[in-house]
């Protein structure tokens, strides 16, 4: 790597990476862990497109001791892929992550499995019947299965807190739905959807009903 | 209600819907429950489209003594709006949708209460980030209030079933992720893939990644 060069990663989890990789970074190249927020399910360099960081944000998480006019380099370069950038603590990156974006895939990749090990229902009357809500969370459970199992396995500590929050909420929502406490169920119901507003209006979503896609005659059927 | 009319219902828990209205049926009209699995988070008759049931599936659960001619026009009904028609037992319909719909709503709502309730991660950095994954459970969560409040009223007893199944997998895999047990995690995350592709193939989702839905700078930004 030439000195001066900016060396910068796509992971998610920044504790671990910055601990990992600074030991082998030469003299005279900067290190800055960085994290677009963007993608699909599909995974690999023929899943990109030109829009791809229009208007997503990138997460770089500079350490103490960071060259500035780096990072103000490495800024201008996401800047131009199209992205907004912020700056934020390694730690922080990662409880951000968990809740924005690894619990909700442990939560997919859990609800679809149980679904599909149903003795009950068969594994055809849940496909057949998956426009009903399921199919959304099949989306996100198609992402890259190395990639998913790296994500956990390294950003460990903040996934089990959230997803210990998670649980907690959960529980007290089962216990709502058994003891039919319908204000309670009620009120959440509210907060969530302002919620959804909240990120249409930051442009962060279509506002179109079910995302905008296409019914099933145009799909592959 | 004129004698020979049909009525028929659109809401979702079969067994207590049959057990609260059979007794007002007047003689000579035949009361056939019935749910389409079609629709958006939004609700009410400005919310629908022509093409709403435009292969989607409709479920019919007649009970023991349900008359035959009238079946087969309400079969008919449904057909001529666009749908494939499934007949199903009150009980099954019950347990195939707390799978398809009613628990995975129930966990939209939940991790989006999680979401707003943290004190360690802010309200705005969720929205600004939701791109990674958690925007797709606020769509859900944005669903009615009312009528999903009465949805789990009134189907208790399946949806506490499935979730129970869906508590202990997610145990599993909550101690995968806190012993680092990479094969268990990525043997899931391959599984759940699978019925991700069955669910396009059987044309109830689109292929297009991201459902296919335009970027934020097309959007309300």
């Amino acid at each position: 790597m030439r000195p001066g060069a900016i060396l910068t990663d796509v992971g998610s989890v920044k504790e671990v990476v910055l601990k990992d990789v600074s030991p082998h970074v030469p003299q005279g190249v900067h290190f800055i862990p960085g994290h677009p927020i963007a993608g699909t399910e599909q995974s690999g360099p023929e899943a990109g497109f030109a829009e791809l960081f229009d208007g997503r944000w990138c997460i770089l998480t500079p350490v103490p001791g960071t060259d500035e006019g780096a990072l103000a380099r490495l800024k201008e370069f996401w800047r131009r892929c199209g992205s907004d950038v912020d700056i934020m603590d390694p730690k922080h990156h990662d409880l951000v992550l968990a809740i924005t974006s690894h619990v909700p895939h442990l939560i997919a990749y859990n609800i679809v499995g149980t679904a599909a090990d149903l003795e009950t229902v068969t594994q055809s009357e849940v496909i057949k019947y998956s426009a009903s809500g399921f199919r959304d969370f099949t989306r996100i459970a198609a992402s890259d299965p190395t990639m998913w199992r790296d994500v956990f396995l390294n950003n460990r500590e903040a996934v089990l807190e959230i997803l210990g929050r998670f649980n907690e909420d959960l529980a007290a929502l089962q216990r709502a739905v058994r003891w039919g406490d319908g204000d309670a169920l009620f009120n959440l119901f509210t907060r969530t959807r302002a919620i959804r507003r909240s990120i249409i209006e930051a442009g962060q979503d279509t506002p179109a009903p079910n995302f905008g896609r296409s019914g099933p005659r145009s799909g592959s059927r």
